[in-house]
């Protein structure tokens, strides 16, 4: 049976009484922020127009997050342990915000919300009102870096934090709603990967609030047996607290005081031995420590109303939202609002000024080691700019373009190797993966660290050890929500996934750059380093997966979001991907979404036109077409990412053998946000800009990596709008060859010959030749194809024929 | 310690013999689907030209599957037990086709594939080859409805499959790489929603094949005793069977056949105690059943080459795609190969012409028992129509437009409980959703059904109970998971969500989305029903939960995918929403998204109205606008989505009055995809009716809903598109009201007036003053807004002013 902790600790009486002091504080402006707009203090009977015009917030789960906020602060002042919190369950920003206007962090941050009866007010109205604050705890809430709006990423974001943050514990606050999520089922897994050594700590704080909005959960309806089975499975060692509405409130905070400084002592136990101890063995079996884990069962609502019209609600799903409606009408309810309010005896609380009074504040630690001040909390002030190699070493020559050709990802994996060393005392950058780091050709990086695993080495594995900062898990929910932990805490990182599977973290993605945005209006926030995606293994080249791993959608859905923080490069070789690497590397406040293939592909560009090209965002490549100088082009060729890029070149070999009296001009696109018009996205072209490089009323065919259609709507508003066609991926998928797939979505180098032979007026009869040449060498292929499995050599190569 | 199996069972030795003997064929197979392009049964000795000129496929998890696919044969065949198996580890193709092929269900299926040499040949030729068979079980695999592409879904899956087939037992092999995914970590705790009495069971087979492409898996190093511990926190009694690369194979065999023999035996006596005994008590501890499951440990690569070049490959992850390599040019490994494959001594396995020799076929059940020809597992052959209710009861009086208001859902709620009432007995309709119905104001489902819940039940609950086709669960994967094998195994749901969180499962969508698309490519898939989404809690009420709740991109989303399958509809009011529920649970293999509101909303048609409106899929409101009639209107408004709709309809009359000259057009779109060029989906208008409508020159002033840009985008090659103005959600989200909202995004009455101003030619200055009145009216309601925290009644209406 699991151990309960209620009435084994030494508490003493006074101490516990400050405790319950201050969380009876934290239960009193919680409740108050879902209600009064006037008589903070309750200095005056309450009256109807006290009372918000519309009730909306959250009060179920604030006196459990309100009890943990209490006992963090107990522990950290007692022992002076650094200490983050994550606040997992939906709609807990009331808790939050009282416990850091209690300490104080609050009104330091938002100096127009003192710590007296005013701030108090300033709080409550400011809460759920138009241009307020959410309910949930946004970038607004000092010490958080979890929104907790959409659910199940608190325990993920809990591990990404203590990464590298040796002296931390980080204290994950998991609500039984949000533990049913898939994301979080499989976070408690991440302990496999916690580093004793270099990491800091987590403790989970499993919150049995028993209801959500209308139903039990899952695991507060599990009999405590079988509970403590799974947890014990998922490798932690469980202490169970539970109170019911009737335990008293000391015996509560004895049995939290008494898990919380057990849970301490074992971290501590497990940290010292780890790292003055002998190394782990490398057993199989493992002897990896099972971290201590706290179970806070108490009843949703806590310490509310018990009965509503008959109706219980303390301990229901009832208590879930606002638990007594209709106060501002009905005198009776009012009046039942008024008595829960006083229940907490706010006058022993806050003088008359509304100040807390000191025994409120006993448990409350001093500096930044309060949650609300936690400078692990606001990244960016920990933030500093990475040792970036230079890249000399890594470019590949180009003597001249589309003379050789590398896997760009594996190029950029050598210079990841140097950042890995550069940053090995600092352990601030990581990179993480589904399983795929080597697989997507970034397996240079092993030359400089491992892949971090905590679990049983057997003598088969490879590039696997125990303090490796490459980590790799099957789940793009966990690689996505360890770099947002690690990201927010002031660190930096690269995500690596197939592009296809992207999608499975795109609602992640969303919240992210939905928090970023936001963040940049908070005034105390800091910048944090851009978060970074890899995108490879891509759309194009999924010879034998097929359809199922064809999605180039991720980047349709990054650019619908906030264009201050969004960014999308396709590099078209390996030169060009090291500098947009060294550049997302640098950025802040964004999200980066790099796309670059992992097979090998022409180098198009030297180190030197590389860095300008990129530079500038995208260019004329003026080798590649055959346009006379002092007047625009025939016709444009566009292009945007490896595959189309290649076809491109392709086209205007041909066409410059085919058609060699028409003027082409060929254009690469890297970051794709350039096409947008100034006033959508910051890196947009002026027009002026944009029209010497597009013109105004040539034809512009433009191979795009992927959905055609987003390059129409980024480049809406240009004056060659009407002249633009885009080919790209038109979900037109198959398990089939890397030529057939240009084939089948149309994006070949013969159907832009096609293109452009039909979109170029006063072509005459010359074109008609080159149309039916392309359109045999399309149909030659298709027979050597279907017949021989394999592309035909002789049409997927580049031959140099410019200048 | 968890029990072996080991040594337990009595299997016969000439059963053990004739089950190696199938396995052995299955491992032959699945391996030369990888190789061989000739001399299928390797009559001659092997020789470059008989191997492909790419190999691409992943031998390391067939073995596994090949033994699973073995015993279920023989449980089948024992007991007549109806099963279904769902292939969960990726890339396992090979096997599973393997298996269909041996039964004869490939070759009954697929004609010019017999069950002879010929018939092998062409199996192995057609896997992995352009436009051939993707090395997941992908739609063309027999007996399977998972693709096993993306990961982490087989169990899910086998939930939904279960579900109300209480004869049926689906066997869900669980790769232990997809088990580190989130949706499968969260699916193991689907068994607290499986009934006994009415679902069938799912038993799963957790498959440790120990590595994935390069590390080892979380599950299968934890120690077994963490690992039992989980699995018995889950709410399973696990069965392991383990072998390594030394265990004789009958000694595999039998403890195989024990593990299932006992599982079976198991499963039977729970349904038994459950269907005859008293029922479930409602004991928070609960009784619920623990239901058998198997843990099959075995080497990765299992039986295939151990060593290469001196490196480990079987039992490593080196086994996981193609073990021997370079087999075309290399002599050497040419004959590994060639010992490899003949080490499953073919020659016992097959006749001279290819054909199975008996022995191999004992274990195989007869006609629809077999894997690869359960109907199940192509569920339109067991589809059938729904029983509908009639609308009349549920419709909504519309004396007048405007006059009244309701809120859909909860209009359509009362539907959906005939629904249920009429699908008491046959038991083919559910509703999933993650612990919102009554939240999203579809409670009145309650009245016909409850919410399913197998663990404890306690007298605080409502309409929760032991058989209740309502699931609800705060995973938006399971959620989507379930629906997904319930409707791909013949049956009807509908899945509804907060629409930003609908993003949770977007990849999952996509993924079903390919799934219908290549089904419908394949001759002996049977459409199966709609897989439906009802997006509701939409981006434009979110007063308290604010930005993190606003997201409309999953319309984008699926309108990326396959337009065969994809349709969008965004019923203005309650009475379009019940016509367009009942038509999407029509229609078959399509992915139908439904975006309506919860919140109260003016109806605009009568239910006659609304059927017509609903058959055309857009239409001029007449009564709305001030056209005259034979002439083009100055302007269009027009309008999809219910929020939209409102703010068009007040704009319209504020024009009416205002503007009274002007000749207004009202155009409602419930059907975006009618939007499109017929080209590019079928819904798509005519050119000729589409300008009918929106004219071809008229300034149209769009409402929408979601993201702008897709209006435009599906409008793009209307004669009008240069004239059209869409506004829309912009990312501009907040904490805040209703009518902030529309005003943040630029999609206001006032702001839709402006523009009608600033587009329609030739108003002259009498429009100054009408865009005066506007502009003055959002100022005012801004500085209301801000005084007062709520909306200023008198903006938020609509007066009928119209004919």
């Amino acid at each position: 049976m699991p151990e309960h902790q209620l009435e084994h600790q030494p508490l003493p009486e006074h101490e516990a009484a400050q405790l319950d002091a201050h969380w009876r504080a934290m239960n009193y402006l919680s409740a108050c922020q879902l209600y009064l707009r006037a008589n903070p203090l309750l200095s005056e009977p309450l009256r109807p127009e006290h009372i918000k015009p519309r009730l909306l917030g959250h009060w179920g789960t604030c006196p459990g997050l309100g009890l943990v906020y209490t006992h963090l602060n107990r522990l950290i002042g007692r022992y002076g342990q650094r200490t983050m919190a994550i606040w997992g369950p939906g709609h807990g920003a009331p808790a939050a915000l009282a416990g850091a206007w209690l300490e104080g962090s609050y009104s330091e941050l938002t100096p127009d919300a003192p710590r007296d009866a005013e701030g108090m007010l300033r709080l409550f109205r400011d809460f759920s009102q138009p241009g307020g604050i959410p309910s949930h705890t946004a970038p607004d809430v000092p010490g958080s870096i979890q929104e907790g709006g959409e659910l199940g990423y608190s325990l993920a974001h809990a591990y990404g934090a203590a990464f590298d943050n040796p002296d931390l514990l980080v204290c994950a606050v998991v609500g039984d709603g949000e533990a049913e999520t898939g994301p979080l089922a499989a976070s408690w897994h991440a302990n496999m990967w916690l580093d004793p050594v270099h990491d800091g700590a987590v403790l989970p704080v499993l919150h049995l609030n028993g209801y959500k909005i209308a139903n039990p959960t899952v695991l507060a309806r599990m009999p405590e047996e079988e509970l403590a089975s799974l947890l014990r499975g998922y490798g932690y060692d469980p202490l169970f607290v539970t109170a019911g509405p009737d335990t008293p409130p000391l015996t509560a905070h004895r049995a939290m005081a008494g898990a919380f400084d057990h849970a301490l002592v074992r971290i501590g136990a497990i940290q010292d031995k780890a790292r003055s101890g002998p190394p782990l063995t490398d057993a199989a079996s493992g002897d990896r420590p099972h971290w201590p884990m706290v179970v806070l069962r108490t009843p949703k609502g806590w310490s509310g109303p018990r009965e509503v019209d008959g109706q219980p609600v303390e301990g229901t799903w009832r208590a879930h939202q606002v638990p007594l409606a209709g106060v501002k009408e009905d005198p009776e309810r009012l009046r039942q609002l008024e008595r829960w309010l006083r229940s907490y005896r706010p006058q022993e609380l806050f003088d008359g000024a509304g100040r807390p009074l000191p025994a409120v504040l006993e448990c409350v630690p001093e500096g930044e080691l309060r949650l609300g001040s936690m400078p692990e909390a606001n990244g960016g002030r920990l933030l500093r700019q990475l040792p970036l190699p230079e890249l000399e070493p890594y470019a590949v020559p180009v003597e001249r373009p589309g003379a050789g050709s590398h896997e760009p990802t594996r190029v950029l994996g050598g210079m990841l190797a140097e950042l890995m060393s550069a940053t090995e005392e600092r352990r601030d950058f990581r990179l993480f993966g589904p399983d795929e780091t080597d697989s997507n050709h970034l397996g240079g990086v092993f030359e400089a660290t491992e892949r971090g695993w905590q679990a049983g080495l057997e003598p088969t594995d490879e590039h696997l050890g125990r303090h490796g900062r490459v980590l790799e898990v099957l789940s793009e929910h966990l690689c996505q929500g360890w770099l947002e932990g690690y990201v927010l805490t002031g660190r930096n990182g690269l995500f690596a996934s197939y592009e296809a599977f992207a999608n499975l973290v795109s609602s992640m993605a969303a919240q992210h750059i939905k928090w970023v945005h936001s963040a940049r209006e908070v005034p105390w926030r800091r910048p944090i380093a851009g978060l970074n995606y890899l995108l490879t293994s891509h759309a194009w080249r999924q010879d034998h997966n097929g359809f199922s791993h064809q999605d180039p959608g991720f980047i349709d859905h990054v650019l619908s979001k906030s264009p201050d923080v969004v960014r999308v490069y396709l590099p078209p070789d390996a030169n060009t991907l090291l500098c947009v690497a060294d550049h997302v590397l640098r950025t802040r406040d964004t999200v980066n979404v790099v796309v670059a293939g992992k097979q090998s592909c022409f180098d198009w560009l030297d180190l030197e036109q590389a860095r300008a090209h990129c530079a500038r965002g995208l260019g004329v490549w003026e080798w590649a077409g055959t346009e006379r100088t002092g007047a625009d082009p025939d016709v444009v060729l566009a292009c945007a990412g490896d595959v189309p890029t290649q076809e491109t070149l392709a086209a205007a070999s041909l066409l410059r053998e085919w058609l060699p009296d028409v003027a082409v001009r060929v254009v690469n696109v890297v970051d794709i946000s350039r096409m947008t018009h100034p006033t959508e996205h910051p890196h947009g072209l002026s027009d002026t800009e944009f029209d010497a490089v597009f013109t105004r009323d040539r034809p512009v065919i433009f191979a795009y990596h992927g959905y055609p259609w987003l390059v129409h709507r980024l480049a809406y508003r240009r004056a060659v709008h009407e002249q633009l066609a885009v080919r790209g991926y038109r979900e037109l998928g198959s398990t089939t060859t890397p030529f057939d797939m240009v084939v089948r979505n149309r994006m070949d180098r013969y159907s832009l010959v096609e293109d452009v032979v039909d979109r170029t007026p006063g072509l005459g009869s010359r074109a008609v030749g080159a149309r039916q040449a392309a359109a045999d060498m399309r149909e030659r292929h298709h027979r050597y194809v279907h017949e021989h499995g394999v592309d035909m050599p002789e049409v997927t190569g580049w031959r140099w024929t410019g200048r």
